[in-house]
């Protein structure tokens, strides 16, 4: 069994971890962190948990950490994760970071977007774990970066059209929108149910932070500088995340042409679902799964290609595709753990 | 006092007018009819109203509505308001009609996206009734097609534009997201709660009857043909439609250049407000209100305007703009009746 | 026109006094304090008000505000209301207090669920001002406590029946549910929309604080103490409360007597609304207005009692209560401000 | 591995049935009917399951059923399933009904809620599958009536008690809120989206057909007849099931003495989870899940007793709780393929 720890196991995507993961049949866990909430057994803050979950939030001390597990999930505000993983990876635990801390490989970016870096050297060595694109990089690595939740919904459908110059990148607009829980569990004015519910808004248009960290993998796929235009918008409901994305068809592509490079690029990844027909995919049916469900359609008289893509930004957008990127780590079947069905309702 | 028949007014669409023009100054309510709850009071089929309104519903008949109303708003399928309009309007009563009957100017348009016309004739003198753009025409008109909620919402922010040449027409993509009540009471699977609760996705992706209909006033406005690629998206909420547009900028055109066209454009217009600062319109500023907000960011690097509008799809996308239309036609203030205040929450 | 002042206007209580308060006929908005967003526009806490609330939020000054106020709404958490009326008072300004400061008549009930009551002296002078039922003191007062929410929906359809002795005052138990905007705007765990969205519970079991002021008032009616059992509960629905009341029938006492005990109680009244036949009152169908619509049950082989009420909690159960309130103080017609037709969805 | 077949596979309770059984270790899914859907891919109905479920709904044909099923779960309306399980038992195959058909051990009493009964002989024989109180019964069982959900919501927390003499019976009322997901899949106004989102209300007062079936198991464990007050309240959320129940303590009865008996009784029982220090379980943290998690609060001044308990409508109440009692009927562990963990969120 792998000893897992999850620092940082009472915000959203940490908790998720700790349900995904007290199901895994090869991990088991062995350590949960928490500033807030250090000292109380874990099911006093999720009381869901009560039966499941009898270890105890402890603070994250590195060496007692380390004693006790080979593979350490840092579900942490960006800035904490770069403070403590070169003291991780020094005792010989694997990393698999959830924040944007070393996603980056120009930190340039980063800092531009974040702010400063401490842990630079790093960059080089860490993994982009967007699991179905970077799985060979991923399976030697010894720290992932865990793709933001956003970057997965927009990157998953464009990639292999991206690397088929089946588009041209200088077109490509994201339309995305976001369940409630992509903000987080901190109170805030914004997330409270009043202000939430019954509401839909874009924000930070074209200037989320998500917005570089998807062109850095764009650009990489094509070999050249790609600029997108990205919008999020929030949804009131708990789960979910949907993108529509738009990009002009390269000469001579049609329909058929994406169907065949979507389906042959992701054939064999069972997390990645294309619908038939062009049906558009609905949060609904990811929900509380690591699946991807995409699909497109073709507005031939303007030439464009519309790709829609679901996930659940806890899942596939986090914890999902965290635990996938340590499967991949450690040899396992990539789908260890994260074969639970959905939910039909 | 103007005397006002709802045909239909047991639908989202004719219930939400039912309650506009109970609080209207210089309406009075006479008739409302009904197919399917003829005979039964108002308030049995929606007890919010009793004590309010304490007409029942009848069956539509043309002579004796016309008789006792000085104007008919039709909250009626397609198909239906074009078989009873001309009677109407032979005996002198003028129309508002909220169905697509009587929107296109082209028969030919229509009848590819709804079923044959058989009123073609009296298209020519139908006026389009956004308020804000056609109330001239508007002012004289027997018979207004008032325009459809996606439409009401892509065009307002797109017009003054288009008129202006602010915009490359040929890169016109619409996001459009619409709360649940714009699929009307008709009992149907897709819009059961446990469906579209904790739910979101695009339908009838660039094959929504209410593209042609964006298309046509579009080009009106441009002088020239213009096809755009129209997503609408379904939103887990009551009440609510935002709509984010993207275009190219014309040449040498920025954000000073946008704010000051809209800003000219609607200037007296009492229903439009332009939002600060780009920051994004929420839906819920303008719920039960005949709103309509504007924000717009201008995406520099890849030259491209973001524009943004919400309504709340039942008024300024439905009833709303019909009594604000009656109140041209009939030479009131535009806002009679539509004034009462916004809700915080 | 009667000169108002709402102190506290950016919480929900307090925006929703704006809102009712900027369409009523007989009353200006003259000044809007708040604590947190002094100094700024009140429509830029509220966007949904651009246009129709242009007035600035101030720091609350007695001096000030009463110079430019004909009665105030302390729209404030309790303590705060106690510390700055008898201020307002002696300058001859009137009050509607919405807290709990002012609606026990004995202060060691107050002190007992609150703190120490710094302004007992006030205590015998101030009404409760459930409007319906203690009209007539009202009418006089100078400080009225606005009833809490809760207290509304238990008390309204109570009182008739108990001042009738057609209950066993020793067997009530009082099953609320309210909306989330009851617990406020300030962000807090609990409130966060992932945290109550698709989620139901009772809190504060029999340790709610309007159980004593329920009780307090039961007692004045009966004349006598009555202890009841309350227990409120949260749904996942921004306004609207309901309360399911559960009674002993007296001996010889049914469905027929209680109707026309109900009846004949709210005879003109128009904001109570008894239910036909049963029918369960909806939340939905007073949603933002001052209605409390009553229903009830006999369950005659237990001799017992369904009573069941809903209102809006911001509305009648805070903001539209304590407009009718002001009207009754000074001369109006009780419905002035509070008429506008409810939304049928 | 034992053979299951569903028959009604697509109503929510059936596709629930069919999420539990893809992931339990010890049955095959072999056969899905349906009456609607027959000759369709079940994942056409339910995309969700894509990839999980590539079986075809079929129509149910007791020969071909039974030839390749074990055990046969009728998720049907009540009626349907008493016309085909006699033809199933005669063929060796065992049942769980999650219908109200084999519910009742008086004919009568199924007859005054429902309608003529079919096959009176099996009544009898039918054990009603509360897997915690009934375990010994169904381990024998050819026929299992699955309890209602508000009836597992209601006599969970209430039969250990009746059972000690600890609370007095002819006081007993019981208030439930169910989500909408209760409801079913057939479309019908009352659970539209926009009809019950922001809305709560009571419904059936004191007149669901629940209320016989919770009376005659209470009579059962009383060994004397037991009448109390239900009344069901609709929430606007998809699955989840709250129960507060009232209730007078016998005489000397205390807190210690409640908790005792709940603890004692249910000792060993995975799926009961009891809060402790009297926190109101909470309907989110049983979502997806089989467990049932009880509270209780003693009203000392009123020598009155409030338990709450929480459920899945769609698991203990239905679907998983029908697996459970699968599980004791073959040997199997009781917590076989029902133990995934909770959600946080």
């Amino acid at each position: 069994m792998i000893r897992v720890a999850v620092a940082g196991a009472t915000g959203y995507a940490g908790a998720e971890l700790v349900r995904i993961l007290a199901g895994h049949p090869e991990a088991v866990l062995t350590v949960l962190t928490s500033r807030q909430y250090s000292g109380l057994p874990f099911d006093r803050i999720y009381p869901a948990m009560a039966g499941v979950i009898t270890r105890q939030c402890e603070t994250f001390d590195v060496e007692s950490v380390c004693d006790r597990a080979d593979v350490i999930f840092t579900a942490l505000p960006h800035k904490f994760p770069m403070e403590i993983i070169p003291g991780i990876l020094e005792r010989g635990c694997r990393v698999v970071d959830l924040s944007a801390d070393f996603r980056f490989s120009d930190p340039a970016v980063y800092e531009a977007a974040y702010q400063p870096h401490t842990a630079k050297e790093l960059l080089s060595t860490a993994v982009y774990g967007l699991s179905e694109v970077f799985a060979d990089e991923t399976a030697g690595a010894k720290l992932v970066g865990n793709p933001g939740c956003y970057p997965t919904s927009v990157l998953l459908p464009l990639i292999p059209l991206i690397r088929s110059d089946m588009i041209d990148p200088a077109t490509i607009i994201a339309d995305s929108k976001s369940g409630v829980s992509g903000a987080g569990r901190s109170p805030s004015l914004n997330t409270l149910f009043c202000e939430a519910n019954e509401s839909f808004k874009a924000y930070k248009v074209v200037a989320h932070r998500h917005q570089p960290e998807m062109e850095q993998i764009l650009g990489r796929i094509a070999g050249k500088d790609i600029n997108i235009s990205f919008v999020p918008h929030l949804v009131p409901m708990n789960r979910g995340m949907q993108t529509t994305v738009y990009a002009s068809l390269a000469e001579g592509v049609g329909g058929e042409a994406i169907r065949d490079c979507l389906h042959e690029y992701y054939q064999g990844r069972r997390f990645i679902r294309i619908t038939e027909d062009g049906r558009p995919p609905d949060t609904r049916d990811v929900k509380g799964t690591n699946y991807c469900d995409i699909g497109f359609v073709v507005d031939s008289g303007n030439r464009r290609l519309i790709l829609m893509s679901v996930i659940d930004n806890l899942v596939k957008g986090a914890a999902g595709q965290a635990v996938q990127n340590m499967n991949i780590m450690f040899g396992l079947a990539e789908t260890a753990g994260l074969t639970s069905a959905p939910y039909p309702v």
